[in-house]
């Protein structure tokens, strides 16, 4: 009889997944590249509805999850109905996942133990910019401010470590400070 | 008896209210300044949770909405369980609300009647950023393209032009695609 194996988790992350799918893209770049998609439709006025479902990634098309539907819009000070978050609070909803995800896998893959994360997001926008009222303003983000609590036994020092790797491996805290090409065109029908 | 004044909706857009708003914020620019927030609670592994509820905007706090929450994870294939969308998933979102928004509330400001918008999103990860197997490797998306289907009885060259004006105008393209400062701090208790 065979021995089962026992699944290491560190933080709830499987290190030993992890750490073979490191050594499958050192062998295998091509397994890295991922495609992740969303669609979106116009409901009414500043109320639209994300679609997110099916994605590319490890060399194959994946289709498996159900469809995850986002309602997107404005409060009525902004001329919406409050029928959903804005799109400014979903892009901190992204940096909020993307950085917590990416300093909880980088601690479980130094073996760094973690009880808990909380942070909290703020960001400035002056809406000159989107009405096009005055052209020196910022159309997007001017700034950005996120605070961390970390529930470990570690001193504050290897916290910020922590906070540092998280910044530094983060997909979507890079977007954001490094910005990304966006096309956008008609569709051919 | 006073004549009751009609809202006029453009796509749904009370644009009344809208040069109302710009007239106002060219008078007093701070009335522009807006903070939007988010708090994230770590759950367990990949799996973490985003609430969105208060900001201030027009000269207040406002602390009417109900919490929204959002659920986010990964997919197994990194590590996750399904649990939610993924973080980059998330800023494709965020993407498709602003444009969508940015453009059928500048069309309404121009007048021009919107019967549908639809649009789709994909958006190009190369994982060896984020595992940090190759420093040469952009941690952040490498390419966003974005496709729109407009119905309205314009010709193409006019959808295009509306197009033009979702890119200039939106701030989460803005954001993305020239960039925003983020500081990330451990948190004083």
């Amino acid at each position: 009889m065979e021995a089962k194996k026992e699944i290491k988790l560190v933080n709830g992350v499987n290190v030993d997944q992890l750490f073979d799918t490191i050594e499958l893209i050192k062998q295998k770049p091509e397994v890295a590249k991922f495609k992740f998609r969303a669609t979106n439709k116009w409901a009414d006025g500043t109320h639209n509805r994300a679609t997110v479902k099916d994605f590319y990634g490890a060399l194959a098309e994946d289709d498996s999850r159900d469809s995850m539907v986002f309602e997107i819009d404005e409060p009525p000070v902004l001329c919406g109905r409050n029928l959903g978050a804005n799109p400014v609070e979903y892009l901190l909803t992204a940096l909020s996942g993307c950085l917590t995800t990416s300093l909880v896998a980088h601690a479980a893959a130094r073996g760094v133990r973690i009880k808990g994360v909380e942070s909290r997001y703020e960001g400035d926008l002056d809406l000159r910019g989107f009405l096009g009222i005055s052209e020196d303003v910022k159309v997007g983000y001017q700034n950005i401010r996120v605070y961390f609590k970390i529930d470990a036994d570690i001193s504050d020092d290897e916290k910020k470590e922590l906070i540092e790797m998280a910044q530094k491996y983060s997909p979507v805290f890079n977007t954001i400070t490094k910005s990304a090409p966006v096309s956008v065109r008609l569709d051919k029908e």
